[in-house]
C-alpha cells in the first residue's frame, strides 16, 4: 500500500484556483456563464496549463479542453467543468478540474484531463460530456437555445470561435475509467464533522408536471361553495405531499416543488387552471417507486376535489451507481491520509460523471460545502479540505494505475 | 303608483345590443377592449343612437361618451360602460349603456346617458367615471399603460383620436341621482329562481401582498430537515386560510389568492422567495376587520415555522352604500311588474356606480347571469331578463323623476 506516497503541491493548486477565480470574479464568487468571454478565457487558460503538465490539449467543437498526456500505458481520465451558474461560486466545477491538472503534474504520466462543456445547463443537459460520449446529435445543437436569454446554441458555438472545429469522442479502450471531484454542495460532511465524501452512485431525478383544472370566474361574484379554484387545489396538494412523503421517504431522499403558475394569476380573477414542477431525488429505485405511488395516491385523493388534476411524468432518470474499485481506491487513500475522516454518501446533484459512467468505471470524491451553499457567490471550502482532497484524489489514482 | 305605465320597445332593445355585440364579435361574446378599433366603432355608433333618442353627445378626451338631452327640469344620469374584458362577454356593461338609451328613448326626457371609458381596466381602474367626478389627474393619465401590452395611455388616446379633446366633467346639481344596470355576474339570482337585484352597496375590497422568505438552495443535495422553503410555507398558509377563514366570514364573504409567484421558480432550485397576492370582499366593514385580524394571525403562525411571512396591506376599500330612495324605487316598480321575483343584494363587482355615489345618489339593478358566468366569450342573459330589466329601470327612473 506505499505504492502512493505521491504528493501533490497544495500551495500551486490553490493558486491555480485563485487565479482561475479570477475570469469572471464577482463578489467572493464566478459569473462565468457557457461560451461568455470570461469562460472562453478561462478554457484557454486551462489549455495552456494543460500544456505546461505535459498533456496536449485541444478545445473541442463544443467547448471540451481535453487534454491527452504521452504514453500508451494504462490511463485514467479526470475532470470536471469550468463554466459556472450565474453570479455562483468559484469552486462548482473548477475545483475537479484544477484537481485534475494537479494529479497530472504530480504522477506525469498516466493521466488525460477534462474540461466539460455546460456542465451547468445553460443551453443544455451536459452536452459536453454527452458530445464525448456519443450522445449528442447535430440535431440537438442546431436546436438549443441559451435558456436565460434565447441565443441559438450554433450563434454562441460561432461567436466563442468554436463553429466548425471537430468534437473530440471518447477512443474505446483508453481508459480504465474516470474520476471527479467536486464540492458536495450539501451539508452532511459539515454536520457530521467529516472531510471527504467518496460517492456511491448519483442519485436519479424523476420530474412531474401537475396540471389542475378548475373554473376560471370572478373574484367578486362568485360565492365560495360554487368555487373551482385550481390554485387552492395545487396548495393543498403541495401541503399533503408535505405531510405524507416522510413516511414512504428514503433518508436522504428529497422532493421539491421548483415552479408553480396560476392561470390567469390576477388579483381579482379565481384561478381557472394551475400548474406545478414536482422533483423527487433518491439513489434507490425501490424508494422513488413508493414515492411517485404515494404521489399518484395524493393525486387521487385530490381529484375527489371540485377540480381535475393531472399528473404527468416528463422524466424518470436511472440512478449511476460509481464503479467499486475507484470507491475502495479513494476509501483507502482517504483513510490513509485522514483517518475516520471519510464517508461513503449518494450525490444529490447530477455531475458529468454519470454520463461517462455509461462507457467506463467512474468515481466521484467530496469535499466540504461550508454551510452547505452552492450555486451562489458566497459558496466556499477550507483550503485545507481542498488541499487534503486532491491529495487523495492523486493517491487514490496511483494506486488504481499501480494495480492495472 | 300609476305614474310609470311608461313602457320600453323590448325589440327594438334586443336588436340594438346584438348590432352593438357584432363590434368585435369573438364566438358568442365579444372582445372589445379599451380604445382598440371596435371599441372606438361601438362609441361613435353609441353616440348616434343617443342622437337618434334626442340626445347630445360628445366623446371626451377619455372615450367616455356622454349624451345630454334637453330642457333644465330634474334629471337622472344612467349608464356604464361599453369595452369589454378580452374576449369576454356581450352584455358586460353593454346591458347598461343600452338600457340608459332605451329608457331615454321610452321617457322622452329627464334622462342623461353616460357610456364610461374602461371600466374594465386595460389601463387604469375607472378612469373614465374618475374623469367624470374629477378624480382623474393629467399625471395618471400620462403614466398609465396597458396592463397586457404596456401601450402607454397618451398614446392609446391619440391612435384613437381622442388627444387634446377635453374631458367632460359633471355638473354640480345637474343630477338627481345615478342609475346603472348590469349583469349580476353571479349564480345568487339563478339559484333562487329571481330576475331583478336591486343592490343594497358595492363591496370593498381589501387587497394583500403576502411575501415569503426562506433559504434559496439546490434542490438535490439540501436535506428536508434544513431546508426553508419559501413556496411550501405558502402553500400551507393558502390552506390554513381556507381552513380558518370560514369561521370569521360573513355569508357573503368572499376571498381569493390570485396570484402566485416563486423565485427563483426553476425545477431544480428550491425556492428562496414566494409572493401571493390576496383580496377580501365584503360590504360589511366589521366583518372586514374580522377577516383581516384572521388573516394577521395566521402570518403570524406560519411566522413560527422556517420561513419570514410579511404581510402588506395594499389597499383597503370601502363599501359604497347605494341610494335608500332610488333602491325603493326600483324594488316598487319590480314588485309591481314582477312580483315576489325580486331581492335586495349587494355588488360583489366593482362598478362605475361606486365613483357616481361620491358625488350624487346612486342606484343599480342587476339582472342574472346564466350559470353565474361573466368574463368569459359564453356569458349570457335570458332575453326576457333582458327585456324584464329595463322595463323596471324606466319605470323607476319615472318614478323619481316624478316625485322630485
Amino acid at each position: 500500500m506505499s505504492l502512493s506516497n505521491i504528493s501533490i503541491d497544495g500551495p500551486r493548486l490553490l493558486a491555480d484556483l485563485h487565479r482561475l477565480r479570477q475570469f469572471g470574479i464577482h463578489k467572493t464568487g464566478v459569473h462565468r456563464p457557457t461560451y461568455s468571454e470570461p469562460d472562453m478565457q478561462s478554457r484557454n487558460w486551462i489549455a495552456d496549463r494543460m500544456r505546461e503538465a505535459g498533456l496536449t490539449p485541444v478545445i473541442d467543437g463544443i467547448g471540451n479542453v481535453i487534454g491527452r498526456g504521452p504514453g500508451d500505458g494504462p490511463r485514467f481520465l479526470l475532470g470536471s467543468h469550468s463554466e459556472t451558474q450565474n453570479h455562483a461560486g468559484w469552486l462548482d466545477g473548477a475545483l475537479g478540474v484544477m484537481y485534475a491538472i494537479e494529479v497530472a503534474r504530480a504522477l506525469g504520466h498516466g493521466v488525460d484531463v477534462a474540461c466539460w462543456a455546460d456542465e451547468e445547463g445553460h443551453y443544455a443537459a451536459f452536452p459536453g460530456s454527452r458530445s464525448f460520449i456519443g450522445e449528442l446529435p447535430d440535431t440537438e445543437i442546431a436546436a438549443a437555445r441559451n435558456r436565460y436569454d434565447g441565443t441559438p446554441l450554433p450563434d454562441a458555438l460561432a461567436a466563442a470561435g468554436l463553429a466548425g472545429k471537430p468534437r473530440a469522442r471518447v477512443e474505446p479502450g483508453r481508459y480504465r475509467g474516470y474520476l471527479e471531484a467536486h464540492i458536495e454542495q450539501g451539508d452532511d460532511l459539515e454536520r457530521r464533522g467529516l472531510r471527504l465524501g467518496i460517492v456511491t452512485s448519483i442519485v436519479a431525478i424523476w420530474q412531474f408536471r401537475l396540471t389542475f383544472t378548475g373554473i376560471q370566474n370572478h373574484a367578486g361574484t362568485t360565492r365560495m361553495a360554487i368555487r373551482k379554484d385550481a390554485g387552492l387545489a395545487l396548495a393543498k396538494l403541495v401541503v399533503e405531499i408535505d405531510r405524507r412523503f416522510p413516511a414512504v421517504a428514503g433518508p436522504r431522499s428529497v422532493w421539491t416543488t421548483g415552479r408553480i403558475t396560476l392561470d390567469p394569476g390576477a388579483a381579482s380573477i379565481i384561478p381557472g387552471g394551475a400548474e406545478m414542477l414536482f422533483q423527487l431525488r433518491d439513489s434507490d429505485p425501490a424508494v422513488l417507486e413508493r414515492m411517485q405511488a404515494e404521489l399518484a395516491a395524493i393525486v387521487a385523493d385530490s381529484n375527489r376535489g371540485p377540480c381535475e388534476v393531472t399528473l404527468h411524468a416528463m422524466s424518470r432518470g436511472v440512478p449511476k451507481l460509481m464503479d467499486e474499485a475507484i470507491q475502495n481506491a479513494l476509501a483507502q487513500a482517504a483513510e490513509r491520509i485522514a483517518p475516520g475522516q471519510s464517508q461513503h454518501m449518494p450525490s444529490g446533484a447530477g455531475h458529468d460523471a454519470q454520463l461517462l459512467a455509461k462507457v467506463m468505471p467512474a468515481g466521484m470524491l467530496f469535499v466540504p460545502s461550508i454551510g452547505g451553499i452552492s450555486h451562489h457567490w458566497s459558496e466556499d471550502t477550507a483550503e485545507a479540505d481542498i488541499v487534503l482532497g486532491c491529495q487523495v484524489m492523486a493517491a487514490a489514482v496511483a494506486d488504481l494505475l499501480a494495480a492495472t
